[in-house]
């Protein structure tokens, strides 16, 4: 870790603040003051771009695909990659005063403070600044994406003069030259996808009006961008339009007067053909951004706190005499409302809407890592997690089929349901993920008393996924008849295709008990139902006699001597990673050792017995917790 | 398999005959029918050319390299792939009867007969023919590659007219237009490089001498393929050249006299800037054609008949009584002397010259399949082999250290002998190289009698492949503190990255016992030499305790029950794969199922445990290797 102050931000139980400017934190930064609702993220750049680490706006499930390229192919691997888009920025403003531009990087910072208001859901920064010919101003801006309205996000820009008149140029910006972030060497930072994806396929300008069209290049969605402006002063200004290949600004030129501040305001929509007809794009932006506009800023904001409002009466965790602690935790609370799908079309990306690691794919963290808060908090939001889990059930399917399985696989890693995993042993080998999803299915249904979602489309979930394992495992002699799963990879992508996972394994055998369960329980309160799932399924007595005998016989590698739940069968033939001779600038080992030597080793990403005595709670007693607790922290990297 | 033919040839001890032409088997016919010497393969292309499957002339080493491309990128991986190229065909003739074009495909073939002579190492082909209009001619063909001229290839082409006069053009072609066959989906047959890899960089005409140079794309290799004719005619004829993009015919215009033959002589060569400096490659093939002419045809063939005369006495294996068995054996053998590079820098491709399957990589089929018999026929190849192994000593080492191990590692493919494994499971996690390539030098050594290499060089190959053996193991406690090998992949692919393959343990504990033994006995008898290899590997005498430690306690998968020595740790704890339940066309296994399904099962593609019970057939018992010979087959794809 390089070196940094105990607090990164000053503790404050409601804000996120950035009280002086500093360059080197920019990147950090970026993600830290993304603001979103579920949809739409605007990652934290400053509006005047300049030293951008990566202008960033993200639409949840909107994406480009590119066949995989493999250069020794086999069968089955996944086709098709999958990158969540880095979609036309409207977030740009560009400033001149007196014909110099202002940015951070000129001049004479004077004051400075950015803050996020996890009450109010908004972003705002204020810089009181000096030009390099000794104009002084202040800039205001204020950034937030209405969780009441999906489709829209509003900023504001102001611009005060603080010694004497000023001519001013302001331009709002919509660019459609974005890029996604390169990965390099690193696969958690960004995607392979290189170029310009998003061809430009029109614009409008209307007066204040403005909208940029695109297509993207192998999915063929369409993307509609659009902003109207309000400029509020009382000082004489002009409005014009410019346009540059893919990219609209509007420009005001605005004649300052000393101590005035003038603010523009810009109401910024984002519609595509995922939701709607391709051909409605223009009206639906233009309704939504002449509705905003209507109600106005301040009324939105209004609204917006709101929303905020009912969302910490039902969420909040409230820690006393610890504000940093208070503070964290509100923040992490406060991603995990922006980076959620809420439309049961979408889900949670890997770095939510703040950035395009792991080309953001939804992964299992999103059942056991996150549904758990909003079954709690929210339930109506887990269920549409859960919801967009059914939506993909045919493609898991598919994907169970071109394993030779029956039932259904769900994707380790994807955005439309296929299968998007380029490194079968720490991708499609994680078949864990069938019980992950069954995991939070089960929690949201007993937690909620829902069961509408259970008897129909939820049994079905969970049929499939039943069937998938037994078909999956085997009974094995040497293992004294009992049901294993092999050749699997558990959460700890440390250690690949192993025998027996023991996460796996246990969390298996609660979705195959889990399965039984409802079968009985839906075959007797509701019998149509069951009926109604069974034929659509062809699903047979037998197969749930099968799902019971596999549970009971399920095989869990277990140490008598020590006590200890060995990690997988073979964990205990590997040797114990020497962190002794592992020299500080080798982490990640990852990015440091090959997998074969990572592999070879008792080391671990994560411990998944851990969680899985977490998550399995009660099958274990406190001391048998404690010991394995204890165990595994020593091979972690 | 499709319906064929008991025999596919009709058996003759010493040729390979095709006695009707048949379309459907010109694909497999171009490999049978491929002549070649270890530098040099012609693939038995018909020199029309129509129809050809695949036009192939490939050069012993001569590869172009790419960057691979990984989705999800990890430490280590192979950086490069290297592919042996298609380069300049010099085979082609094309031939117009009085303005009709002869080939197979049109007229009517009225005798055909193609030959392969394993004697005179010679392949003819001779064609009665009857062209659309009524012209009837016969053809006759012929192709050599030299033995004992390393860079030279030998065609002739014959035409004789049976009824009437003839107008006759025809046309020797140079063509630089080849590309490699694009593999697809099946990762045996081709390659993954696209286009037209060989640049252009120039052409010389001079009278009846023609010559292409070429440029690889990435690697900058100079190919300068020539050719010189000398037309064997009582008719007036005229000469004259075509220059087309890239490509160069020699064209004759005979008016042929009714019962006459004319015989055009090629006289071919190849060099190449991987032998000699780019700037002399003109002048050397200028030499090489025009002291072959000055020779002259039947007097080269007559040294190629010597040569394979001194082959067969040295090499033939003699069946009575069964006459295919012999052709097919013979076959074999002339295969083997065709394939293998001969100069030190070159090792064995895949398909030797005949072909692009695995891009003509090397693999440890070399020492364990293909050694042995030159090193108890031609004990020189068998040396020139493992000299170049230890050619690409640095680079094994370079991959040692790329892998966080000591020592030296040698590819799992490679032609330039940088590792181009693209899927490590079942490449680089081949540690078994190491000892393959040292189990075939001990046998050069204790066969051949010859100590020089191995007190030098082979020294040098035999201690770095032992301290990577040494490094990389364990001595696992669970195992009773045994030395184990952990991670790793054996001969069989059907099985990948497990723990102490048994063929791999067998195998590194031999390897680790001569290199004790070596040690010790150099040390003793040749000091000078030991001191000079030590100093040379700064090589410690802990070292070699170490050494001896590792072999004699190596682990040794054994079940005491059965007598049967598992494939690795948890080979008997996997399902037994179900062959009832595989149709026909699911085989291939490795095209229609997943890798994890395969590696999941008791399935092998080659039952390595067997292969070490021949290997290492001093260690074991006639009743063992009865017993574990018996076992493995019923799991056998």
């Amino acid at each position: 870790m390089a070196d940094r102050p105990s607090f990164a931000y000053p503790p404050d139980e409601w804000e996120i603040i950035e009280s002086d400017f500093r360059r080197d934190m920019l990147p950090r930064n970026e993600s830290i003051f993304t603001v979103g609702n579920g949809y739409i993220g605007l990652r934290g750049n400053l509006e005047e771009r300049r030293g951008s680490y990566h202008d960033g706006t993200y639409l949840n499930g909107f994406y480009d695909s590119n066949p995989i390229v493999y250069t020794e192919i086999a069968t089955g691997y996944a086709r098709n990659s999958q990158t969540m888009l880095n979609v036309t920025d409207g977030k740009e403003f560009r400033l001149w005063v007196n014909n110099e531009p202002f940015d951070l990087w000129t001049g004479t910072i004077l004051d400075y403070r950015r803050v996020l208001d996890l009450r109010r859901g908004v972003l705002t920064r204020e810089v009181v600044w000096r030009s390099p010919a000794g104009k002084s101003i202040a800039v205001r801006s204020m950034r937030a994406v209405s969780f009441t309205r999906r489709h829209l996000a509003l900023i504001s820009y102001s611009v005060e003069s603080l010694n004497g008149e000023a001519s001013l140029v302001l331009k709002s910006g919509l660019d459609g030259n974005m890029r996604n972030q390169e990965s390099g060497k690193d696969p958690r930072v960004g995607s392979a996808l290189k170029g310009q994806i998003l061809k430009p396929r029109g614009w409008i300008v209307e007066g204040s009006f403005v909208a940029l069209k695109h297509e993207t290049r192998n999915t063929h969605f369409i993307l509609l961008c659009a902003a109207d402006h309000h400029l509020h002063t009382s000082c004489p200004f002009t409005m014009e339009t410019e346009l540059e290949p893919n990219h609209i600004s509007v420009v005001y030129r605005i004649k300052l007067k000393e101590k005035e501040e003038i603010r523009l305001f810009k109401y910024l929509a984002y519609h595509t053909s995922r939701d709607h007809d391709p051909d409605e794009l223009i009206a639906l932006a233009r309704q939504e951004v002449s509705a905003a506009r209507e109600k106005g800023f301040e009324s939105l904001l209004s609204d917006q706190k709101h929303f905020l409002m009912c969302f910490w009466e039902k969420s909040d965790i409230r820690i006393e005499g610890d504000p940093a602690v208070q503070q964290s935790l509100r923040f992490n609370l406060f991603h995990l409302l922006q980076s959620t799908g809420r439309d049961g079309r979408t889900g949670i990306a890997a770095k939510g809407l703040t950035g395009e690691g792991y080309e953001g794919h939804y992964f299992w963290d999103t059942e056991i890592y996150v549904l758990p808060f909003f079954i709690y908090t929210d339930p109506e939001i887990g269920r549409k997690l859960i919801e967009f889990r059914y939506g993909i059930l045919d493609k898991a399917r598919e994907r169970a089929s071109e394993m030779s399985q029956k039932g259904a696989l769900f994707p380790w890693r994807t955005i439309d349901g296929e299968e998007c995993s380029a490194y079968y042993p720490a991708g499609t080998a994680q078949y864990h993920i069938n019980a992950d999803i069954v995991y939070a299915m089960r929690k949201y249904t007993e937690v909620s008393g829902d069961l509408d979602f259970l008897r129909r489309d939820g049994a079905e979930v969970l049929f499939e996924t039943a069937r998938f394992w037994v078909d999956f495992g085997d009974y094995i002699p040497k293992k004294a008849g009992r049901f294993c799963l092999n050749g699997v990879t558990g959460p700890d992508e440390y250690t690949a295709i192993v025998n027996n996972n023991t996460y796996t394994n246990l969390m298996a055998r609660d979705h195959l008990e889990y399965a039984v369960k409802t079968a009985k329980m839906l075959k007797q309160k509701y019998p149509d139902d069951f009926a109604e799932v069974s034929e659509r399924i062809s699903l047979t007595e037998e197969e749930i006699l099968a799902w019971e005998k596999a549970a009971s016989g399920m095989y869990i590698p277990f140490d008598s001597h020590s006590g200890i739940y060995p990690q997988d069968d073979s964990f205990f033939d590997k040797a114990v990673w020497s962190f002794e001779k592992t020299p500080e600038k080798c982490y990640p080992l990852l990015l440091h050792y090959h997998p074969l030597v990572i592999y070879r080793h008792q080391v671990l990403k994560q411990p998944d017995l851990v969680l899985a005595l977490f998550l399995q709670g009660n099958r274990f007693t406190a001391a048998d917790k404690k010991r394995n607790f204890d165990y595994f922290p020593e091979r972690l990297a």
